[in-house]
């Protein structure tokens, strides 16, 4: 591995945590939380003092290909994880370190899974920084590090391909810095726009900050112990309509910016991931309509909790560990489709599930009609055999990475239902899952190796599973 | 599709079962039991009869594809379901047809679920028929068919293909028909072997007959409430032994027979599965040591289960759905495992598992040297590119099968444990799952509805998808 461009990387990305830090200080300056602010700073000159130390490494030779990419990818979003948890273990929010690092992985991940029993009495600086990570981690902070330096080399594409999420990243235009700009460009108006919406239903402009971020990210940290069942149904529906928004594939808004409305509306992943999510809203509402008051109701709860499941967010507007089997069941699914690739959510992303769904269906045709050549397509376009091979070892990896950590939780001893669920939430980025980790619950209950089982889990599904998985391969590390 | 030959191979094979039903009447004839005696002698006359009326269809055409392979297999097995069925109803022991359904798709797929809540007061001719189910339904109807007739054609080795486990089905030897008397001979060898060992147990011989079927076709219907339980350590351990050895491939014994020992010992998939028993077996055994008495008995009890899990036999000799979460969770995960390909045994099979695990490591191998060609290899020799689509392609299907069922027997109403368990343990095969349907709780408490669709996930499970899928394509019905 080229070290020298690695550790390089690394000093940029802890510099720029060293600046974002200051925007929670900024957050503690304004509610007078002297400590809490002197912690943020204290954190942010470390982490831009290593930063700056690892950046002046020159690098001998320019090489930086998929290794060098999966590598980096993986070490900075450790690295900026670990720099992250310092101000919660700091301030004796956290005191655990192992603790702070669940909370931290999760935010940044944008998991959302918390250890902490409850988030009311956090100082608004750490509780800026909680859901500041979802923001940060939601488009990622590679991509954001692209759309600053005009790096040269021209494999950095590299570094985005293993950062953003689903099996073809393209570039939506020929540099990678202009496309990294004009995703952050997307990103941040959407936020902006989410954040204007809250604050017209009167929230707290503190509170719509947090909300925004958590949503944007596709995150889940809520500020308040219920999540949000205790906001108003306008505002719940805000929220689960810029959910969904934030789960769509973004190349599908730069169509629309870019005035293709028709080659935006054709994307079949879009489609499919509207569709799954109106029929899992339809039959949750309907099996969940004797629990309410009123059919208004059902669909808003049923709406919040399909929007922030599918879209791996995990906020939750009622605990949905206490609705009948069938509507549970539809949920854990929900887990596993996840949102669109190239959004801010998690999970194994809609175009993974129809690509396997046209090979399937392509091999069913091929086997009745030997004769009949019928490749499978995707927006019209071939599938190439490419995305084809790495969308099933993805699969392969996902079911052993899965059934791995199932394996090594359930030696903490919980049920079943907590276990399964407890990896599915993490290694899908969602949050809460049901009994012991249920909406209501938290992660706290595991013991520290059982974390950091999830903590792993957290960030191979942000990142997708094989950055995380190159890091365990002696070849990686050797000099070349 | 080519109707004619089609059917003439349901004649045929009808034929075959209606002289098949013959072996239950003569247990009837033993014991007395002259009522049961009449059913199954008229039962045997009908199903002779039909098959007859049949098998004199003469096919204009010899056109025999992979889709009348599919789709001859797959109406095999139903219509022998439905005629096996009719002595359970006739005789008034399952009076529900659907519940006959189930328990005789049961008995032929080897899963071994069954919806009766006891089996100690069914008349000997019953429960013969019932265990004797598994033995055919173990190397396959059609297996049996191909050793029987010379069919003419050579593409019958497409039958073979659709009905014979495993991502790779390789004759033998060059002739079908050879292959599959060779198969059928060992199995039926082994099959004799334990009934001696038996026998030596001082079991007496129907029970001996009936432990012996149900062993030799990975299938698990017992023939006491308590399945293995009251019986003694000896038998306990044969039986053991048996499940493994029928878990193993069958061109393992083949290549024995033919002196070759290295060529047999160096199958991975064979050591991989010995590798997955020892592991599990010693973990469970650790973790359940303090509930029984000795170790020898938490050794007993844990290989009884691990060999019945992993073989999908489905026998139990105790109660684990009593265990710690832990082995619970290590059965679960077997039962996805599976038996050997080209076993007798269901679930994904370990070389599917092997091919997957391979892929994914030459994918990793490729992303770090990418100048590097690095081909996957099972066995010495190059995994071709076919094996390695069709595998990913089972996997797709068999994801969205187990979604699919899942979701609909979850409106029935029960938890997520059972709905899970009862899904993998039709879908693999197996038998018992937990909670509802664990080892001593039975499949009558799901309704009509979800029994059809755990129906249809024991055929699939036994045919390994694809057979079942084309029933379902109106390309299947068009005539050509």
């Amino acid at each position: 591995m080229n070290y020298a461009i690695v550790f390089r990387l690394l000093g940029y990305v802890l510099m720029i945590e060293g600046a974002l830090l200051l925007l929670p200080a900024a957050a503690s300056l304004v509610y007078g939380e002297w400590m809490v602010l002197g912690v943020f700073l204290l954190t942010a000159a470390v982490s831009a003092g290593i930063g700056y130390a690892l950046h002046t490494i020159k690098p001998r030779s320019k090489v930086f290909y998929m290794r060098e990419g999966f590598a980096a990818t993986s070490l900075c979003w450790v690295f900026i994880s670990v720099m992250g948890a310092v101000p919660f273990v700091l301030t004796g929010c956290i005191p655990n370190p192992v603790d702070a690092l669940f909370e931290t992985v999760s935010g940044f991940t944008t998991t959302g899974a918390s250890i902490l029993p409850g988030v009311e009495d956090l100082p608004k600086g750490i509780l800026f920084w909680r859901s500041f990570t979802h923001w940060i981690g939601g488009m990622g902070v590679l991509v954001f590090l692209l759309s600053l330096l005009p790096l040269t080399g021209g494999s950095h594409v590299n570094l985005m391909k293993a950062e953003s999420p689903g099996p073809q990243v393209d570039k939506l235009v020929p540099k990678v810095q202009s496309t990294a700009k004009i995703l952050y460009g997307i990103y941040f108006a959407l936020t902006m726009l989410e954040l204007v919406f809250l604050l017209i239903g009167r929230m707290p402009l503190f509170e719509a900050l947090l909300t925004a971020f958590g949503t944007a990210g596709t995150g889940g940290f809520g500020f308040r112990n219920d999540s949000f069942g205790s906001f108003s149904p306008y505002i719940q529906w805000v929220v689960t309509i810029f959910m969904i928004l934030f789960g769509v594939n973004f190349n599908a808004y730069f169509l629309l910016l870019m005035r293709k409305f028709r080659r935006a509306a054709a994307s079949e992943e879009v489609r499919g991931y509207f569709v799954v999510i109106a029929v899992a809203v339809g039959i949750i509402t309907a099996n969940i309509y004797s629990m309410y008051n009123s059919f208004g109701e059902a669909l808003r709860q049923a709406a919040f909790q399909v929007g922030s499941i599918i879209t791996t967010t995990g906020f939750s507007s009622c605990d949905f560990d206490l609705w009948p089997t069938l509507s549970k069941e539809i949920l854990v699914m929900l887990m596993f489709i996840g949102a669109c690739a190239g959004s801010t959510g998690g999970g194994m992303k809609v175009s993974r599930l129809l690509i396997l769904a046209k090979t399937l269906a392509k091999e069913l045709k091929t086997a009745l009609h030997p004769q009949v050549v019928a490749p499978a397509r995707m927006d019209g376009k071939l599938l190439n055999h490419e995305t084809i091979r790495t969308t099933n070892v993805f699969v392969a990896a996902y079911i052993f990475i899965f059934a791995g950590s199932f394996f090594l939780i359930s030696l903490n001893g919980f049920d079943m239902v907590t276990n399964f669920t407890a990896v599915a939430a993490t290694l899908n980025n969602i949050g809460p899952g049901l009994v012991k980790v249920g909406p209501m619950q938290n992660f706290g209950c595991f013991a520290d190796p059982a974390k950091l089982v999830l903590i792993f889990d957290m960030l191979a599904g942000r990142l997708e599973i094989f950055p995380m998985l190159v890091l365990f391969m002696p070849d990686t590390w050797r000099k070349f």
